[in-house]
């Protein structure tokens, strides 16, 4: 059975969505993902690292679309992890787990993985949004579309836009 | 650089003394390590899950004897991973965290890994006290003398009983 690894924010988890309310909520601008589009969250939102450091931020994102239908229906075919570069916010770790266990009860705390380098993961396909942590996987791996990387492209991984689009190659 | 993934309970956090203590404070009955040889935490230890799960308990564990100095110096020749069986417990997450950026402030976030199984670890060396992580590992493995393991043996792991041996036999 082969194992997928799968990142959680911007993939399973909508963080950008969260991000953007926040902001909303402290400069009274609401911006539109094509306003962000190429730029590192930390450009896009000058005040993340406050966020992403402050207790129960992580426990209430949204649910990216057909996230988790998809995923319960990999978790047929595949060894499935969800594996999150979270050590560097340990505030985050607590609701991750809370988080997973609520829309990902089929996921149990077995199957996480919370790393700082996903260098440390084995697995044979990556779904990640993140150049730094697909570049240095061996396996198969597809880029997420995410607005920071919506831009970029280095010709090495296949982009996806959408759970349904995984479906379609995965299943 | 070959790469190095190495447990903390048992191995370089002293979590059996912190069980005795916690014993030792709910019965009165100070508990020596010869009185649990052989047992599963569970049956040496009745409230064990119920400490676990409390936030905080793993803040303040006790450091292995000579585990940093051997860690640091490891880290010099290897490419050393903090790994830890850690989901079951998500109240551990950010304890676990904080102890290591005390007692271990050269291993970053980027080297720690917080899983449910190990079998998500890709590492040429692993060093734990558990069979059931050790069993699955492809590299070579070193089995950490606790007193859970100290009347087992399946035969295919080096058993070490203190950090100044791994340090003779790694450095």
């Amino acid at each position: 059975m082969k194992r997928i690894a799968i990142d959680m924010d911007n993939v399973i988890a909508d963080v950008t969505t969260a991000f953007l309310d926040s902001h909303e909520q402290e400069t009274q601008i609401r911006l539109i993902p094509d306003d962000i589009n190429g730029k590192l969250e930390s450009e896009a939102f000058p005040n993340v690292m406050k966020w992403v450091n402050t207790e129960g931020y992580f426990r209430n994102l949204p649910v990216m679309p057909d996230s988790q239908g998809v995923v319960k229906r990999l978790t047929e075919k595949y060894d499935v992890f969800i594996v999150s570069a979270a050590t560097e916010f340990p505030r985050s770790l607590y609701d991750k787990m809370m988080w997973l266990e609520e829309h990902f009860p089929f996921i149990g705390w077995q199957k996480v993985c919370l790393c700082g380098s996903k260098t440390i993961v084995k697995a044979d396909i990556l779904i990640d949004d993140h150049f730094k942590n697909l570049d240095y996987f061996e396996g198969e791996t597809f880029l997420f579309t995410a607005t920071h990387n919506v831009l970029a492209d280095n010709g090495r991984h296949r982009r996806v836009n959408s759970w349904s689009e995984i479906e379609k190659i995965l299943l």
